[in-house]
């Protein structure tokens, strides 16, 4: 049995602490939050757990063999470290952290101790998305082409990141699992309409050494919600939409066939194929007991997490730069060749 | 009545002359192609329609009155100059000319000589658009904030013209007639998957004066056809869904109300609003009847068109723009404040 | 404070004890269940309840000043006599009980003791049905023509009660509460797959005096879900689509204007119109919250519940009637135009 | 070359003349219609088809070989027997007659002359149906369990017929072709609206001899469009919905399997199956072009059409039936036995 203590019970954290009891392997022993309504709340519907507004209560509990962190993202590399230092395996909130040098110290503390660490991608454990998955992996989808992802709704508007760490980050997290290479350069752009707010609209595109291109388009004033991603294969493709109540992903057997050849410029031809469409069954489990048994298993055998470090370092790594392209109204942005090599190798 | 010739009649040009014979004010003396098999089918069906593979004896036709031109785009201008030095009226389909320049040349010349000079941004005539920008002028949406299209299926991948030029005219030519200001800076990115082709998928962002911003995407590998257009603006927000069999458009009384002070960076407040949806009804009239009603008045009256030259101008400015920012993976590009100015001046 | 007790911990039983917790006036003291599994269930979520495999133990506890009963149709009546007889408010879930002699019986003993008995037809308490009984009850629809109902599922096929009692009991409760009268005969189809079941498809027309007509369509062997209801007005009309995300209800100013003249059997003229459809924003409140704080502001004031026995009975009485024409395939049933009268005057 | 002349120019005339000449067999010599300006419109797109105020002067030109009769039903079986006794095929508009001994009359006098009689259910010749003939006949739907149907939408009101024979006729032309075997009894419901007029609204039910079951609602009073077929088999199931724009029939491997044993009543187990979905591509020939080609076909090789006289019959005995149950508000009506092995048969 894992005894895990939770840091942070406000809109995620109460599903945390209902999947780790869920998961025959885990088990909540304590909570903390500042606010202590909140900790009544815990109290009320968990009366064996303990509770504190000091989450070093928990880091210094002996019997706590893990942390699970759901707090401000500003809060994650501070919480992690410690958490690390006191030798607690570590599940952390997405975005990993606020910076990919924070990511890149705790994917060195837990290396060196031998700890798990899993950053919390609540979408790649989902039914959808590991069958999309599965699906780009067997080959049926040919090469891939393009990735491309719209998440827009009337969202809240937050003070202290921006609309792409904030919805952009399921996006990339998802991508970051299905494609087998990672983007080298990021141009987005966007708009904050609020004085002294963040940007609440951005666009971004991915560009990969392969001819491949990504984009993904965040919203938080849309009067209707979307959520649907498509990956374009050379041989079929996938529309995703998570708004479907049952047929989320449907695989389509349409596409073009290039026969080109390189003397000429002209000589490509290009045929049509619109073939059938398949929208196959999907695994209705809840997407975080899934995780959070992944999580024990990752402790158990001490097998890399498949959202771990790198995998969390990956996202942060298009956040900041993202970020960092949109101040400058699209002014591309390279990843370092290297730290791309270094991610995708240790994954 | 006004006498109509008719060059090219390839998908687009038997829509027109159909149309050309249902307008009481005009009506088809001649088509054109270099084609002889489309020609017999003009002739098989309006048996007193004069036919050539010369456009030239259109152009030299006295009876001929204006000119309607449906050939591929690099053609456009030579044609449209050609008519116009003849002093026929001219009717262009869009995009209006390759370059900014070749547009400027046939204003200056329809200017001149007193000739009506309509480009074909059909979409401006459809019940939909109509009706939204009637809600846009009336002032219920507020502040617009953002403009937001998606445009894409699996479409003929063409060599001489992009994405861009191909499908987000459409785009562009709503959100000129729509929106009560235009671009000034131009980013773009998108991709070419095919050897010698041209890009097949592309994403434009557009940015205002007025802290407002567009983004278009349009794609010809996608295995779904998707046309939704977003006005977001302060009080309300537009859903346009062009797949939608008869709710075409929505009207959304939800968004965001600021409250912010500009002492403090953190004393904004946003409160959210979410009320009642509204789908007016549309009139179903064909697109292209009400615009041949247009252009027929227009050159009665001598009244500038809705879709003139200053529009078709504006427009190809931003695809210019576009494609050179596409050819630099979405650098910046100005577009000319006073060349601005000047065309909304005259529109 | 109003103190529950609850009897039947199943499917249903779980979300009563939720929303009897969260609504202010009312609190559970006991639960009973006949299997120990469910009530241990019970004691880890709520360790202040009582539970008991034995229901007399709550019927029996003068601290309970209301019984809520979910339990199988065929054991509603005789849990719900014992708990009016020793004082207990009740609510029952639906179908009240499984014949309308039942029915009456509660009514009396409840009216009788001065007691609060309220049946569980929850979609009563929806946003989106409030809404439609507030726009049916404005006038705005006109006379109100026809009633139009599907519910489809792949659902659980029962063995004690067929799809009419499981499925359409939800239809008739909303038709109960939106429609200005009863129908005056029923004629119902089905049909059963399954040897040694019941029927899992059927087909209800119900006739109104009114020369209105409404009819439900309910099937446990559809591969997709439906829950869509029309109701049709001489002015305007209402589409019900539950499946919907948020734009569940539509009102469509659409129809037909007819002008006739009784002189001439051929001299009515029919006029169609076809206008704008509005969505209206819907309270989006638990319904079964909204039920429960209706049940103890009866339970205080002694008003007769929105959903109370007469409207119980009124939809058992069609229930029966259905069920009865549905094994003589479709032979018209009427209902006793006293009993109509009767309920209806009392509601 | 056939050489067709055609009765009838009103909605439906323009597209069989259309499509008459499209097809490469076939050869439109003359139309007639009583009100001249729908015989100016053939003029004039079609100067060299002759037109006629009076149909005699089709059936006495001995220069046409085929008659296409699309005119109100209640002159269909005048027309088509006359067209027959002049030895003119026949392709005649649905319902095939106004009543069952007039459609036998037109197949006698068809088989007696060797001419061949075919009714234009439109239906049967589209890609959708077409492709799910294919898939039942294939079995991998099991047995068939039911048949179910929605055509609603705000129509036409009519005075010569009833909403039954307007919109039912195409349902009953669809499941005639699709299910292996005709109904035994109808059980229907309907309702008038406008006095003088026939019956706006309708339920149809249709029992069959092995344990299955078909429903048609139909509607002209409807705010929406729906146009749903649910086709459910014991293996698999088909929901067929003509306003998707591609999607239109999708095949679900979902479904019951029961384990059943006759010596108890409660024995049955059902097991539940939920699978993945297939949505096929589908043949987007225009329908009547596929079915001209058959009338062709048919009358070079002497074969009985798909859709010839006997499943005229069917159709019209179908509709028949229901009008009458409808005027009894839902009484049964049996379908004589020895008709329905007759028609079968000679399918």
């Amino acid at each position: 049995m894992i005894n895990v203590g939770v840091i942070g019970y406000g809109y995620w954290g109460p599903n945390l602490v209902r999947n780790l009891f869920e998961v025959s392997e885990t088990n909540v022993v304590a909570v903390s939050d500042m606010r202590q309504d909140r900790l009544e709340q815990v109290k009320s519907r968990y009366p064996s757990v303990e509770v504190s507004t000091d989450f070093r209560h928990l880091l210094n509990n002996p019997k706590i063999d893990a942390i699970a962190i759901a707090t401000p993202v500003h809060t994650h590399y501070d919480l992690a470290l410690q958490a690390l230092q006191r030798g607690k395996h570590v599940m952390v909130e997405k975005p990993m952290t606020s910076t990919s040098e924070q990511a890149i110290h705790l994917i060195d503390e837990a290396t060196r101790r031998n700890l798990t660490l899993l950053v919390d991608h609540t979408f790649v454990y989902t039914g959808a998305v590991r069958k999309i998955k599965t699906i780009a992996d067997s080959g049926v989808l040919g090469d891939i082409l393009y990735y491309d992802s719209t998440r827009i709704n009337l969202g809240l508007f937050q003070r202290d990141v921006d609309v792409i760490w904030d919805l952009a980050v399921h996006d990339l997290a998802i991508m970051d699992y299905i494609l087998p290479s990672a983007p080298t350069a990021v141009a987005a752009t966007g708009i904050n309409h609020v004085f002294g707010g963040t940007e609440n609209l951005a666009y971004i595109t991915m560009f990969f050494d392969e001819n491949v291109i990504a984009h993904v388009n965040v919203n938080w004033l849309s009067p209707v919600k979307v959520r649907r991603t498509l990956v374009g294969g050379s041989k079929q493709m996938i529309v995703y939409d998570d708004m479907e109540p049952s047929e989320k992903v449907k695989v389509y057997d349409k596409g073009i066939t290039v026969n080109g050849s390189a003397d000429s410029l002209y000589k490509a031809l290009v045929g049509y194929r619109s073939g059938d469409m398949f929208a196959p069954q999907l695994d209705v489990s809840e997407a975080l007991k899934v995780e959070i048994q992944h999580f024990a298993e990752c402790i158990r055998t001490g097998a890399e997490p498949i959202t771990g470090g790198q995998a969390g370092l990956r996202v942060v790594r298009i956040l900041e730069s993202a970020s960092l392209s949109m101040k400058q109204r699209g002014k591309l942005v390279h990843l370092a060749p290297s730290a791309h090599a270094l991610n995708r190798g240790a994954a």
